[in-house]
């Protein structure tokens, strides 16, 4: 299965069968997405009704194309995915992305028959297939958008794997981890699994996928989680894995059948077997966001004690507020650290921890040294630093950005909260975030809160650095 | 003190006393707030050094300025605060903005002694002043920025006032809600209140300022948070107030000591007074930030029943978890929307709630039609409205908000989360947020919880519609 995963997830030519010209088929959102996307292998349209699509050479059935084949992306209606997947193994494809909707998902008993039927023909043939009823996958790490959401190209590429029992969350926690600059390996839905499911894709990241660092799971319902659970064995030592389960309640379970042919379970003992397996729980896209972006780029957090330093009181209050809601508590520093700040900032400012950096505004330099002291200081564990940067303190932020440049890589974990008004410092701010060991999260709170997942994951013991 | 506190924060002119045309002083960042923010009114810088600042004649002290001067921003250091203040009340100014820092706050004593001298020249000509240690206030419904901040100016003007006890925190909470099309009538933060505090201002805007129809605190500590309480009496069933309470720890409350002058106070004994006064209380700058858009533009919630509508399944889910986590409930369509949702949704889809409206995306009128028969039916008492956009379906996007702009507003709340990459779809999502009784939130998790928020709006009976 590995080999041919390696196949589907890199291929070197993608055919799109039910390739279109038309806005409303998602065979255009398909063709947009690779070519805007700027794919580098070759692209196949197929449609027995046109000649050219997207401005490439159109082939009327798999079979016509003559070069071979790594991957096709299927999007033609349900009836004509059987006859469809034969072709694709007659041609010896790696793997399949099918996007077409109607099988176990739906209420007809017409849609299981379906899904059994294509399930038997990927078997005849050796076929990985991630769908039915998913809205592709997004490979960052190898420059390929096999889903209708050409959107997805922009992202940042890095070390974060989604993987997601929903197309909708791929959205959500796409587009929100856009916002929050977040490095993405492989962004996918799963649909309704046909032989392709978490176990599978756990295996083939952890063995297979070097950009991927950190694994995140979205999961609704599973017929059989133990499968998952013990895959996440293999990643144990090596990635983190983080896991967002919903269907919670008791109507969102039934929910959860309708959309993907499985019941979300008893929330309760989904929660323990997820610690058991050293898989790091969420409960929000937020905090998936937050976690994996932290995991992917900061060192691990050994201990529970935080410094926070901030160029602002009010903020640095709420962070204090936000590490000790956390389970973690405020860091006393050595005495060495205490007389760094102490010769570096007046006696107006709040000194002790949390540090009001305030008036070290103008000095990116002493801002950097408390930094720094903080960072290097035994009686700290890990580091919260923040600032909020507007028209009279702006050269601190270019400051950082220029010092993060060429600093060696901070031992501690290092959040920060670099809030700016959009579209203004953009640039620094996406500089800094994710540079030595610095992970930008948007409010002091969630510093805190990052801080305690750092911590937990450290507790599970899912990746020892 | 009220028709000072009008000429304070609507005035016809202003004196920045310390303008500069320094970037590294706080006077040249006032003046450009002031002019860059396009005040309308007159501005009078005064520095004897200075023949001209930003363009604008500069006269060497107060009494040299000719005309009337309603507001005097003060930005020299603090040992000259005094005689500045003295120029301010002959000159017969309406009040001050005493953006110097180095009073009360500091540790040394001398602090104290001076903001105890400021204090008596303050009483002796009735002059209201917002500070020491503040960095200003932006009142958009006048249009006049007269703090350091000029990327203030670029909020949109709404029905939100923000009454900070930090500076730092109106930083976070305005660039955060900017994000979020947050509409702001005035954002100030108090400094270490010589005589305008929360209970000035909530009676001020209570009963003077019509732009604010929500008002939001961010407290640390009070030395008689009794008279806060008295004066969110007089805006109960008239304007809705919430507050956010940091300095919860014991190391938050002597941080909170050094930066304001007051000690935090006991979290519980605050907790349990805001809820009698009748005040919203919130644990996060993103949860006041939603809760506060929401009260200013949605009806009130007044019950559990909550209808989830979905055009991606997985997002639905999340938020019916978020429904009940907040303490509401799932609501059971009446058989007439039920009978409107399966004639416009096939049987593949959830049509139960929350719903599916996935099949529905290319049909803009058909998602409207359900989210009108949803809140009109009378076994719902509020709606989620959840929308991802992207290629495939940006046309809905595009309808609703054509839709929207001449639909009558809707009876019930609305919290929409409409996510899309950044920078594509902005225009057509700022002209919903707010639109007919639509609030928009970043994600269903933060829907749910805002849904939660408004039915304890309506529990503590803040305003009665």
């Amino acid at each position: 299965m590995h080999s041919k995963l390696k196949g589907l997830f890199r291929p070197e030519s993608v055919a799109v069968i039910g390739a279109s010209n038309s806005f409303d088929k998602l065979g255009y959102h398909v063709m947009k997405s690779l070519v805007e996307g700027k794919y580098k292998g070759r692209i196949f349209p197929v449609n027995p009704k046109a000649a050219e699509i997207w401005g490439i050479k159109c082939h009327p059935f798999l079979g016509a194309v003559a070069e071979p084949v790594d991957l096709a992306v299927i999007v033609v209606p349900a009836p004509f995915v059987p006859e469809t997947l034969h072709e694709c193994g007659e041609k010896g494809v790696k793997g399949v992305v099918l996007i077409t909707a109607g099988f176990r998902e739906i209420e007809d008993s017409k849609g299981e028959a379906l899904q059994e039927e294509i399930g038997r023909i990927a078997r005849l043939y050796d076929l990985p297939v991630i769908g039915p009823n998913t809205f592709g996958y997004v490979n960052l790490g190898f420059g390929v958008n096999a889903s209708f959401t050409p959107e997805f190209s922009r992202m940042n590429p890095g070390g974060i794997a989604l993987i997601s029992q929903s197309g909708g969350y791929c959205h959500l926690c796409g587009f929100l981890g856009m916002e929050q600059r977040m490095g993405v390996s492989l962004l996918m839905s799963l649909g309704n699994r046909l032989n392709v499911g978490f176990p599978e894709l756990i295996k083939y990241l952890v063995e297979e996928d070097e950009a991927t660092r950190v694994i995140t799971l979205y999961i609704e319902g599973l017929d059989n989680p133990r499968e998952l659970l013990e895959a996440a064995g293999i990643a144990r030592g090596k990635k983190h894995i983080i896991a967002y389960k919903s269907g919670k309640s008791e109507k969102g379970d039934s929910a959860s059948r309708f959309h993907t042919g499985s019941l979300a379970g008893d929330y309760q003992i989904w929660k323990g077997a997820l610690r058991q397996a050293g898989i790091l729980e969420v409960g929000s896209a937020e905090q998936m966001i937050d976690a994996a972006k932290a995991l992917d780029v900061c060192a691990p957090l050994t201990g529970p004690r935080i410094a926070v330093l901030s160029g602002q009181a009010g903020p640095g209050m709420i962070a204090a507020d936000a590490v000790e809601k956390a389970g973690l508590k405020l860091a006393r520093f050595s005495q060495k650290t205490q007389e760094i700040i102490n010769r570096l900032l007046p006696p107006i400012a709040i000194r002790s921890n949390p540090v009001d950096m305030g008036p070290a505004w103008y000095d990116a330099k002493g801002s950097l040294d408390i930094l720094r002291a903080a960072v290097e200081d035994q009686n700290t564990d890990g580091v919260i630093f923040i600032a909020m940067f507007a028209s009279a303190n702006v050269g601190l932020a270019k400051a950082l950005a220029e010092y993060l440049k060429t600093a060696p890589p901070f031992k501690k974990p290092v959040a920060a909260v670099f809030t700016a008004p959009l579209c203004i410092w953009d640039k620094e701010i996406e500089q800094m975030d994710g540079a030595n060991g610095i992970s930008i999260v948007p409010s002091p709170e969630r510093a805190g809160a990052v801080m305690g997942d750092l911590f937990r994951a450290n507790l599970l013991g899912s990746v020892h650095a």
